[in-house]
């Protein structure tokens, strides 16, 4: 008999770096360790506001750490991260409320699957941290769902349906679920390990993560055949 | 011809459980990477007043998740940390001036070598975050020293050399030194490579100082036999 699948949930904000490596480590890892990773699309301004914690990006010596150390991840991760040319701006004023709503009506939508989600997520990201691009523009969402290989179509419905009060609701829920398992930033990674949930937050914790789900950490690309063992 | 030794400062300090993990893991790596490791006490207050962070117990989904997340860590790390009976006092209240004091001391007095230095500060540890006892009184810092194999006699000169304006200023020229490299809290390591620093914050980057050491990270447990590879 096979052994169960295991499930993880990832609550995540394609506002977050951090949450972004998260999120293509785990999407490696779906069948390296044989889970089935739920997709949580979650608001990290809520969290922010809602655990009363503050963004690091507003200690100096955290931010400069912070760009020295995604840096450094970008390469080991291999995640083509960069900075944007005014990341407070982003961050902070422009934010991704528009987008996480746009993330939630593509996973709400009937007629796309959740490796949709995977691609639209990875596309909103390539455009905030990667090519200094927009994500609070219909145009800019738009596009992100056209490259991800949604049909126009469908592309239309989850704009219309993302300003809907359905997925407004829907997007504060799942807001307020992370902040009940005790989120206070992204990426939080929910293993739910013989009926108990186990909560991991950050994009350091794989190895442990690991340990607890009975599984091996292979480092961040553990699909990548390795120079020698 | 032998490869040259790396070099790894690391700055802590003993009120800092994470800080604890870091030690014992450069500790373990000390021969497995062939390093020279310089313990640099230093002092956690001042580095947060310096830099204008908060302490991330301060936040309560923070202070729930970091009680769980080191008594996962306790386990994977086989480091016996147990939260002190009342954390903030004990943290924010008691904190760590005399005993960081001290440890500076033994470092500085001419008669304690580098491997008492390591030897005071994990007793240190032992006494605040895993037995719940003082670190605060001059009997508890010379039971301490005693217990981690120090002469009754370079005890006592520690002690009072603690008290004195040069270590008072070697305590605070070390923790504006953290602060210069950017710390905004501890573990801070320093990793001197082709002649530049490489800066990591916390126990969760160890895996990556490998990787930019060009060495190999075995997890926290590199000299423990695993049960099979």
């Amino acid at each position: 008999m096979a052994a169960p699948r295991k499930v993880v949930e990832l609550f995540y904000d394609v506002v977050s770096p951090y949450s972004w490596l998260g999120f293509e480590v785990l999407c490696r890892y779906k069948h390296v360790w044989n889970m089935e990773l739920r997709l949580r699309p979650a608001l990290l301004g809520g969290v922010m506001q809602g655990s009363g914690n503050k963004p690091p990006a507003l200690v100096p010596n955290k931010f400069a750490y912070m760009s020295k150390d995604l840096s450094r991840l970008r390469e080991y991760f291999a995640v083509p991260l960069s900075f944007p040319a005014d990341p407070f701006e982003v961050m902070f004023k422009k934010g991704s409320l528009a987008a996480m709503r746009y993330v939630t009506a593509v996973a709400e939508s009937g007629g796309a699957s959740e490796a949709d989600v995977e691609k639209v997520s990875r596309e909103l990201w390539m455009r905030i941290w990667s090519r200094n691009e927009d994500i609070t523009l219909a145009t800019s969402l738009s596009e992100a769902g056209l490259k991800a290989g949604l049909p126009a179509s469908e592309v239309e419905e989850c704009l219309q349906l993302a300003s809907s009060q359905k997925i407004k609701d829907k997007l504060k829920s799942a807001t307020q679920e992370a902040l009940d398992l005790g989120a206070f930033g992204f990426p939080l990674s929910v293993c739910h390990i013989d009926g108990k949930k186990e909560v991991f937050f950050g994009a350091d914790r794989f190895e442990l993560m690991a340990h607890c789900l009975g599984e091996k950490w292979l480092g961040p690309q553990p699909t990548k055949p390795t120079a020698k063992m």
